[in-house]
């Protein structure tokens, strides 16, 4: 495991909790320092976590902000080549992109764990972080599926379950749920803001909730979304057209209805496809096109519950 | 009481268990047969509740949608012609203009609980719906201060404590807080929406919370959003410019640091004046510069919590 914050941390925690054998690494001293004394084998040695990779064939997590990325993966090419990769970043086709071109011999399989919270650093971490959640192990045309199948099996074990799409899918899919309403919230809580103290008295739930994630660390929140640029300029484009067409709507006819019935559609869709009755399929991962059978079931809104030999055990409505 | 929706319902049942009188008029013939099977006087002849009204010398609350407030604005004129008469309607300045043409000889002092949920109709109603919230009691120049005295006392008697301001202040202040976070939640769903199951199956933490109010009743949205659109609409255009600066921001130089960081801060501020201690202090209601007193404290953030003859307890932070 390299690097130690709220997932990395929690991550570490959980694998040792289940029984695998463990070691991280930090350029935290006070995280490091903090994980030795919970009982871990952490130090701040990262190129020696990764020799010892290399050695005992492990699986290297990389759990480093993207902007740390292309260092960490220098010193994957060094010390640990032709290792089994993974990742925890919250956008895939950049992380893909450094990784084909600074770690080209490491069997890698871009992922990342739909969870999360407000706070960071070791102190924050918590094995249970994974329980129910989605964890996205990416496939592309490349993907080795053995090694896509050790990544996904450790997710599950963590309580996780897997969404296969490849990274670019991923990409566009996060810009909507994920760093659109990060943007929204600030836009929201600036605004709020702005009308003094009159309107924090009167804020109410829509606003609390509107906000909640605004209060996430500003640094955090921008790697992850200056660093999906490319997938999440469509998006918020998306966004500015419908919340420019309710601004004209208001001031020609003053109405809403068009912007308020999406919305309440929209939301009764996502509802209904989240709590839509699944049933159980198979993949075979040894298939000639399992990798587009795969990617058609995350597409879907499928998801992957377990691994057994060659068979991936999916769910799908 | 006229109307017996979610706020109506619950007003009548906190005023009923606080020992108060009260008597209650619906349109809805299935809600009154609700009521009544609850125990209380209800009735469908709102003609007929006015004119006890006006004989009592009660308080008449208004608590029906601004699209039928004028209608019962007729009747009130016919039936309760000088009554102290106020509502619970979330805008304001419309109100204020509709009682001004249509009942003019009413006592009246405009009203909002800052308290509601996704639900609605008498069956939703819960006399604790107030504890804790806030409820703007309007004031203007004109405004009736022994008028203003009896509703406050009745919010407070509820649970709540009374926010002082002017009609258009208020306005102003709930376009930020409530009707643009209604907006943003129906955008956000519609763009989520478009994404299809892959993003329905990886929407986490932030996009619930900022798609929760996308889940109410769209009727009763636009009877908020479209009835305040003269302080809406700049606050829409401000929340625009603030989007779109981060759109240009991110397609130039890739940098979101300046939204992200003015929602952080945005979000901090709030916090602040949500959580600031607050000091005692007393407005006589007898005093000539009275209403500019209370109007000046509610838009500082501050708070009345009691009434005691012509003074109002308040707490400013």
């Amino acid at each position: 495991m390299i690097g130690l914050g709220l997932i990395g941390g929690s991550l570490l925690r959980a694998a040792s909790a289940g029984g695998r054998t463990t070691w991280g690494a930090t350029e935290s001293a006070v995280d490091a320092e903090t994980a030795v004394a919970d009982g871990y084998e952490v130090g701040t040695d990262v190129a020696g976590a990764l020799r010892k990779a290399a050695e005992r064939d492990a699986i290297v997590v990389l759990a480093v902000p993207l902007t740390g990325l292309d260092e960490v993966l220098r010193l994957v090419a060094e010390q640990a080549p032709s290792c089994l990769l993974t990742d925890v970043t919250s956008v895939k086709a950049p992380v893909l992109a450094s990784v084909r071109r600074l770690a080209p011999g490491a069997r890698f399989v871009g992922g990342h764990p739909m969870a999360g919270g407000t706070s960071s650093g070791w102190a924050a971490g918590n094995p249970a972080l994974f329980t129910g959640a989605a964890w996205v192990a990416c496939v592309e045309p490349d993907t080795d599926l053995a090694a896509w199948a050790e990544v996904s099996t450790l997710a599950i074990e963590l309580g996780a379950h897997v969404v296969p799409v490849a990274a670019a899918v991923h990409d566009e899919a996060v810009a909507r749920i994920s760093h659109l309403p990060h943007l929204l919230a600030a836009v929201l809580a600036a605004t709020g803001a702005y009308g003094g103290p009159l309107a924090a008295s009167l804020a109410a739930g829509s606003f609390t909730d509107g906000t909640r994630v605004a209060g996430s660390r500003p640094e955090l929140v921008r790697a992850m979304t200056e660093g999906n640029r490319e997938a999440l300029l469509p998006v918020l484009d998306e966004a500015l057209g419908r919340l420019g067409a309710a601004r004209g709507s208001l001031a020609s006819t003053g109405g809403l209805a068009a912007t308020l019935n999406a919305g309440h559609e929209g939301a009764r869709r996502i509802a209904d496809l989240r709590g839509a009755a699944r049933a159980a399929v198979q993949v075979s991962l040894a298939a000639p096109d399992a990798r587009d059978g795969l990617c058609a079931l995350g597409e879907r809104g499928g998801r992957i519950v377990g691994i057994d030999g060659s068979t991936a055990l999916g769910e799908v409505a």
